[in-house]
């Protein structure tokens, strides 16, 4: 049977039905661009995983509360907000296939809009009256940023290490993700112990959805699943496939690398060159293998909760996301 | 005798030399950037009037504890992160007669560097442990950027309207003297009634201040204060001064300011124009007098309070920031 992410969208519809509502309500302003840039963002077709996180996890737990649901929005919001910063910051054109909010309404509205979002859901998280769950997620806020400046710093640095390459990753998306889960825990009630094992799963889940992400801009295992590719090369992002291909690579290999990662030479020829250099070094099986290592740790840390539908629709998404790259 | 920011600076100063430690240790971060940037900023010489308003509020009520130094260090970085941005919307240069960050490090560590400040202010909020102020300054946050949006959605319309003007400096000044002042008398202890006073008082003395920094740009009531004249003028800022002359102008006159603030015709010639029409209508002495009279409401806010050296200190201030013009 295929992995899906199918059963924890079956499970948390009717809560995302109200996360809909509530983002659409909180997004809403009487200055027209807000909800425009929003909504374009919002209803561009996002899997809403971290959402789903947090509610799964509340409901796995046996929360009867509403404030799940506000948790849920407001981690979206806080991811809503990271995209749109990110494809000022990337000078992105396209994002999911359609054009960025940058494109459409400039990078100004695009920072606005994006600090109103955060805000926005800042007052969210304080509506809930939980301590715990702002304190989570206010950490989360600041080590995305802090990772993204660092990304920022060591973009077109061919030195960049496979730890510091973790460390980003690990800051600009693992860290929400293990924010969405854990909260869902504390907002059940939920001990220490269990809190630390959702964040676990979290955590492991966002650095393993993040390196085949990485891995499919270079066409992960097939080319036929129609992704762009090539993007992540042509911004002079360092990714593990690069990274590994660089550290295997033979002098003339690595000059290579330093002259498309640091002076831009990453034309059509340059990337067939790079897929072929990535391919002959294997570097997105490694890739893989080490998400795959990541989603093994993220199973693990579910391992001693009960087997519930909520269980097993959170140990498919990991599957899924692991995956979605064969 | 000159009014004078001074009695604030003395009495707070122990305070204010905690929050710089606090600036600094928040500030840093293994990935150099952001301590260059934040720095820069923060070194640059504002007056620091947000935090003081904070410290003062407390102390004037009493307040023993030190959550007030940090509640005044998140509601500096608050206003910190909302510069950085600002500067990247409005593509400015200078800052203070000093090169902007986004002209030393560009657009995109000023946008990741505000976000990660933000985040650090969010996190110092928590840590007070107050959900009364988590709820105001997350609400300032929410409204600051909704301010923002508004004004770059009105710029260049020469069709703005005084009512218009005063919702956006509300939100993108008055908001957070009035967050930054009511924090102050919340983490005091103090009731409802002392907080709308204190609300009250920041956010009156906000809009003062704002409407003479927006005269100051046309030189105020002295063309010898040395201030950069004119940059509003350039960016195609509808601030009061141009309101008043346009609402008061012949028909010519008014085709001139839609040229200069919707067609960018703003050359030196356009802006000695500006400056004559704003005085021949009296525009600034009005916008004066406008923010005159926001300084005796924030000055009535006070009249209740026990007749303190902090209440002295912040009734000194209103008569600062309304004079400084003169």
């Amino acid at each position: 049977m295929q992995a899906s992410i199918e059963p924890l969208t079956k499970l948390t519809l009717p809560d995302m039905q109200a996360v809909n509502k509530l983002i659409l309500a909180s997004a809403g302003s009487n200055v027209d661009m807000i909800p425009q840039v929003a909504n374009h963002l919002i209803s561009s077709g996002g899997k809403r995983l971290r959402p789903m996180l947090t509610l799964a996890a509340a409901k796995m737990f046996g929360y009867k509360g509403v404030h799940h649901v506000t948790l849920a929005t407001a981690v979206e919001f806080m991811h809503t907000a990271t995209l749109l910063h990110d494809d000022v910051v990337d000078e992105s054109g396209l994002r999911r296939g359609k054009s960025t909010a940058r494109i459409i309404w400039g990078n100004q509205a695009s920072v606005l809009v994006g600090d109103f979002l955060l805000g926005q859901a800042f007052k969210m998280m304080v509506e809930t009256g939980s301590l715990p769950c702002l304190e989570v997620l206010s950490h989360a806020a600041a080590v995305i940023a802090e990772g993204e400046v660092m990304q920022l710093a060591s973009a077109g640095h061919m030195t960049t290490e496979e730890d510091t390459y973790l460390t980003i990753i690990k800051a600009k998306t693992a860290v929400l993700f293990a924010a969405a889960a854990e909260v869902g825990a504390i907002i059940a009630g939920k001990n220490e112990e269990t809190r630390r094992n959702m964040a676990a799963y979290g955590k492991n889940l966002g650095l393993a959805f993040q390196l085949v992400d990485d891995a499919l801009d270079y066409g992960g295992q097939t080319v036929e699943l129609g992704k762009n590719i090539g993007d992540d090369f042509r911004e002079g992002k360092i990714t593990l496939p690069v990274i590994l291909s660089y550290i295997r690579g033979n002098e003339a290999e690595r000059a290579f690398w330093r002259d498309a990662m640091e002076q831009g030479r990453n034309n059509e020829a340059a990337l067939k060159r790079a897929l072929a250099l990535i391919t002959s070094h294997k570097a997105l099986e490694d890739t893989i293998k080490a998400a795959q290592n990541f989603g093994n740790k993220a199973r693990a840390a579910l391992a001693g909760f009960a087997d519930t539908h909520y269980k097993q629709a959170l140990m498919q998404v990991v599957d899924f996301c692991v995956n979605r790259v064969t």
